[in-house]
């Protein structure tokens, strides 16, 4: 697809079909967010790729409103260290990189909050200086492209300014 | 440019051509970083175009490493509201998508930090609850894509991990 296309179509999304992930495409989803831009080029992000369903399980306890990602045939988790100033700002421009390289492929995705920190840590085994900063879960989209509607944003004269507010 | 090539080959860059850009490439940019999503839909971001010649010599004051901003022929200022609790990973999100989206069309990119907080709020008239998020430079490259090399990054075992850490 198009890259403006994919960008603009795109909407975050818990209505996963259930089948499976090529490896080839999970490898392309990370290695989108793998090559996102950070600052300085710190590279604070990891990422664990969770698909064991046991995995799956006990991370979806971590979340406040995580309980339906089992269902959810790829889990991504981003970690992050505080190496550098714009850690979460980073961390969500590999999970969006992420996000629209698998629209891009027909899979929908959305980003989960881990709320009980030391839950996920304990469950991916993180070393201490590091954190899940975001669960993102992915899966082909239950719907085909042409009945998704836009997604439902302020007006344009609310959102964009021109020199100044 | 298919999406998953536009996405990996992106690079962070600040030298620019003196190429305008077109109005329309302007719209597509920001309507890319207003369509990417946000935790619960809050929509904590603000996008504030600055192409006024005072107005970017008055925010490039504001970073530390900000003073060869106003060479890029577009700025966008993303700023940000804590109406949510992801504000800075949607920040990212929404700045990845205006990146990605310019990328595709020619046009490179690089956010800066504004590390003086009170300064760019002032010089951009934010209201109180709101801060500038950063600052994205965009303008068209000046360097040819095919003699652009491949991001920098830590090797893929180091980066991404299975089920756990």
């Amino acid at each position: 697809m198009d890259t403006y296309k994919t960008i603009v179509t795109k909407r975050d999304s818990r209505s996963f079909t259930e089948q499976a992930i090529p490896e080839e495409t999970v490898r392309r989803i990370v290695q989108a967010g793998r090559m996102a831009g950070s600052s300085k080029n710190v590279q604070p992000c990891r990422f664990v790729i969770i698909q064991d369903p046991e995995q799956k399980a006990a991370i979806a306890k971590c979340g406040d409103f995580a309980a339906w990602i089992p269902t959810a045939p790829l889990i991504v988790a981003v970690a992050l260290t505080d190496v550098g100033t714009r850690g979460e700002f980073d961390a969500g421009r590999a999970a969006q990189n992420m996000m629209i390289a698998a629209w891009s492929e027909d899979l929908g995705s959305c980003p989960i909050s881990m709320h009980h920190v030391e839950c996920a840590r304990d469950t991916l085994g993180l070393p201490e200086a590091w954190r899940v900063c975001i669960v993102v879960a992915f899966g082909y989209k239950s719907k085909p492209q042409q009945s998704i509607p836009q997604a439902a944003r302020l007006p344009w004269d609310e959102y964009v300014r021109r020199d100044r507010w």
